[in-house]
């Protein structure tokens, strides 16, 4: 056995290692918050221990090459930047700016670490995000009229009074526990509180809507967001950002069933059949060496270079930078809208949605052609890391003829609801009624909320199955003819 | 390249070495049983020629330190002690209890190792085990009369006559292969036959509603359960059983959607994303140490510890021994039981279940407030591992008053029912007749089982998909409508 | 530490090692082809580097022992033989049977490399995926006047016309992007076309239908199927073919979950518990060495040895080899085609179905009872490998009990689809209108195609939530219910 082979094991093995064994210098305040939290929250602790915040300090970050490095701010102040990114590194930053500070063991901090706080070193990425749709989630759906009356027939406790229904507005609690659960809530500050902790009685301060880890998160300070969404604490992991399983705890269900499509799909299967092969930390990540076939993040956020420097895509945390069109219907797909925060857009009929009810896009708001193709293009370059043009090509025309397709029928079902409001046979906008809480009400949701979106991610990221038979063109069809069916048997004016 | 480097390689390492390479001895008897199913069964010989028990004696498991013993036996028969458990240990264990015992080659032998069995060395875990609801999950399904009827509907093969549908009883097959499943079947000898085998005609024992591995199995000698429904044969690894995909057998249809909801949680991400790095075979588990997030084991089974050997969580195979409200339905969420053999249980309605029609739960058989604050305070134990006092306050919080609103959903859904009994559209309870086997009546049932449950499941561990518009609120309200319109149009009196 | 652990740690790591590292010879033309495609799409590079095609030249492959050999030709052309199997080796061969040839700096090469190009080294597999019935999926599906109609009511874009719903034939952009994105589309060449591209303007052939990976693709070179639907490119490993990953690419929907089934099966469980201690690669592949439970591979396709040499199972491209029945309902569960072309199979009631409307298997196209014993043994010898012989006949009873009940299922739903057509509800054969396109059909079509399939696929493989609750048979049950319902309430004359 020669020394050459150990040297081929050793590396191999290395990324095994916990990298806490090569940890960064640790701050006298983060010892501190190590002496009892290492008891008080073990889990945490040893999380964060193998964390690169834990064995990397700012200041060798930022010595790292331009393209590998993963701070983008560039300088970073002293008193930071030679060690550890620790506990107290993020919980007391920025005190001045948090109305959530309290004084805890003799330190100011903070619950809700924000994207403020991250951007100390991360400005870039915080930037970019804040021009994301995910950013604004929280306000883009409690701040816009229909989508309000929505979330009330979703959440509201409904009261049967003979045949008819009674609505009642939902409670806070139940919001948070479902649509904000995602998008965010908003978390202020209430009041204090004393609570018996394992070191005797201490004093908080009580936060509204805590727990909660939704993107578009409403934090103390003003900030939006919620970096811990992707980059799960207290390990801020590269690799679990980068895993699909990530974007899958909000990207899985019937309306955006972005993750189940992608594991049925060749990609899908190469990721869960071959990434134990994969280096998912390295950056920039190099396409053909640390992975193999594209993730979420590989062609929505990552940094993609080859192996020989060249750059497919640029980093972005404005996750749309390579995408034309928005292809989660509200009703119809449409092009992506100009600026994150949605809560301006008004269609001609004044209602606060990107396209008109006969599906139109509403276009002020929306970008144009220009910006589609620009946007188009960048993705194509991520694709031919693989394929080549006419794969390409070919591949975005069917997305391009499914998105015309399942706009056709979410019309459709659009006509069978103008129907059934004309007839009586449901009360909704010309009745100046909540158009979403009947049953043929909500069955037109679904045409495009769950038929028309799964058809697309299918088409969008070939997995067929979730175009056809999986709440795809089949349930689109069946459910058009369920719509026709309430519309020739419910009764009319019995509401 | 230095020893120590080389050191951490094969530390790193070893944990990928067959245990077989460290094998126990084998008793002669042992010995004998591998002579031939080596060829005749290469492949649970192969699997189990990978288990502790092939590797480790009791005796060497009993020398362990406390905390890090696997077996719960004070002591263990001198015969029995000093070889690796092997085929003979295990299948003839006990002979004289087991009716199943049969002549096999100079042993008497039996098919069908039961928890009695097993409980020679893990006695306190039988024990629990049997406190378990899972252990009674056979009897507590088929001789509860609501319950059979419910299966009655399901499984019964139905005649379509004209519009009416006549019903049939369900064979025992079909019983076996559905629900029983994973409730258990009731395992009897029914006989003896006659093999053609590799080794030429043998004899055997015939046994009936075999195969079968369901939580609950009625076994030959008279016990129930079947540890090998979650320590999967013939490897028996606690690897396996704290893995989520071992619940996920019964556990992830949309009755009980435990680990979809898990799956798209953020302990569901991460333990996907990162459990490469995570040993699950360390006893006691360490938070933070051997795991980053919890599986389904560690807030209901594992002895867990923090680094420093204080104990967050007791090992328990009584799984709701940190639950105080058994949110699957029936039809409301309630109170856990007090006793396992759930039978006795009658509300005032004369029914046999653990809450009324109207939701109020028959307090009698259910644990008392105290008890459930009890509980509720060994489960927080665990989660205070990761999380601090106000968000694991704030989680259960929403989850209380998920189960208060989604019992009110399903009220909402009986009062249709009931006013379709009453309209003679359906027939039901006031008819006398099967409650569960018309439409409506199914519709009424998803309300709770498939919806109601999904949603809690949802507030529990944080899967909010699950909560809307996967089979969540969304759906609670969309069945509501669609029951509303089906009393607005069913006809009345054709059954 | 002694050499012999090192050793140890150096065989237990190596196959972490890209194969790269041990590459064949690469031919002067594959070596052309890498100088710009290195840099054009090093994704696909990289990938092929890791491939035992890039490390393994055929005549090393040649020189194994028969049972580990992965090549089936007896001989290999000199000019192939000694180099590895790099892009021009597949993408120059058969030059002249393809009309897809073009040239490409000076090299005639094709896109579209088809099972006839593979078969220089693989003819035996080839041989068999001929008689297998995914290599017709393409005709089977849209040469059957039956399905036609079907494909035409999920795949065309509907017009609502008031009450009313009129029907277009779907484009063909929609049908390579559903149905045929699985069972294959035709892939014409339609043309030549200059693209822009890295190196410039370029020539290429312009082909319909393209991309597609369907199993039953009808390639330029008039061959069927695709290899790389399973063997994904380019790295072509028998890993990823043996994962059930792969498999889940299409076998994953409410049409067919199996997929789902397995992943809540015992063995799906051990499978993702265990596998990282198993070895995927390994020819032949041994049970309780290489893996301790099956995959689709294992009783479908795979070489599987035992630890002593002993054969259980033959490898197999002809996937239904060990499958007596054909649990795919079409409508009803029957014996597996005898020839994989289906197209010829007619009922007596003239339909393109191997069954009639009455459930009775159109015999003379179907396996007789002899082969199907044949199947069934040979699939028991495969279970055998784990299961004692009760074990695995108690299993296939169960299932031929599924098979028996569903296809009853079936038939009451047929029988209630029948008194629609009688009286007007609805209009399909007696009006010789399309059977599959109202709201009642398609029940009826779910009945067999989701729900008496699910139930049949989680009898078949142990995964009871599909058998009951998810799309089992509760799903059955209710929907003849609703069938029942619409009968009761839609008008008639209506379409």
């Amino acid at each position: 056995m020669k020394i050459g082979t150990l040297m081929v094991v050793f590396v191999t093995c290395t990324f095994w290692l916990p990298n806490a064994l090569i940890a960064a210098n640790l701050s006298e305040e983060t010892e501190n918050c190590l002496g009892c939290h290492e008891i008080v929250t073990p889990g945490i602790v040893g999380d964060w221990q193998n964390s690169r915040h834990a064995s990397v300090s700012p200041a060798e970050g930022l010595a790292k090459k331009d393209e590998e490095r993963r701070i983008s701010a560039s300088r970073i102040a002293e008193n930071l930047s030679g060690s550890a990114v620790g506990c107290a590194e993020c919980h007391t930053m920025n005190a001045e700016d948090h109305p959530d500070s309290f004084d805890h063991n003799g330190y100011s901090i903070h619950t809700v670490v924000s994207p403020s706080d991250c951007a100390v070193c991360h400005p870039v990425e915080k930037q970019e995000y804040m021009h994301n749709l995910m950013s604004q989630a929280h306000g883009n759906l409690v701040r816009n009229p229909v989508y309000q009356m929505m979330i009330e027939n979703i959440n509201g406790p409904h009261e049967v009074d003979g045949t008819l229904m009674r609505m009642h507005a939902p409670d806070e609690q139940t919001n948070a526990d479902s649509c904000l659960s995602c998008h965010g809530t908003e978390v202020r500050v209430t009041g204090t509180e004393t609570r018996e902790t394992a070191m005797g009685k201490m004093d908080f301060l009580a936060l509204s809507n805590w727990p909660n880890n939704g993107v578009g998160r409403v934090n103390p300070d003003g900030s939006t967001g919620a970096c811990s969404s992707c980059h799960m604490r207290h390990q801020f992991s590269i690799e679990t950002a980068r895993k699909p399983y990530t974007c899958a705890q909000c990207h899985k269900g019937p309306d955006v069933p972005a993750y189940k499509v992608y594991s049925v799909s060749v990609h899908g299967n190469i990721q869960k059949s071959m990434d134990k092969n994969w280096n998912y930390d390295a950056v920039p990540w190099i396409v053909g060496k640390d992975f193999t076939a594209p993730t979420c993040a590989t062609c929505h956020a990552s940094l993609i270079h080859d192996d020989n420097g060249q750059t497919l895509a640029k980093r972005t945390h404005r996750m749309n930078d390579r995408l034309p069109w928005r292809i989660f219907g509200l009703p119809y797909a449409h092009p992506h809208p100009i600026a994150a925060d949605t809560t301006q857009i008004v269609n001609q009929g004044g209602l606060n949605l990107p396209t008109e009810l006969s599906g139109e896009p509403v276009a002020k708001f929306l970008i144009d052609e220009q910006e589609m193709a620009r946007r188009l293009q960048a993705m194509k370059t991520v694709c031919r890391g693989c394929h080549s043009g006419q794969w390409v090509d070919g591949h975005f025309a069917r997305l391009d003829k499914s998105i015309q397709t399942t706009n056709h029928m979410t019309l459709q079902a659009t006509k069978i609801l103008s129907q059934a409001w004309e007839a009586g046979v449901a009360e909704g906008l010309p009745q100046a009624k909540n158009p979403f809480d009947e049953g043929i009400e909500m069955k037109w949701i679904e045409q495009w909320l769950f038929f028309g979106n799964s058809t697309r991610f299918a088409s969008a990221m070939g997995g067929a199955d979730y175009g056809v038979f999986a709440n795809g063109r089949w349930a689109q069809q069946k459910n058009l003819q369920d719509m026709l069916d309430d519309l020739k048997t419910l009764p009319s004016g019995k509401h």
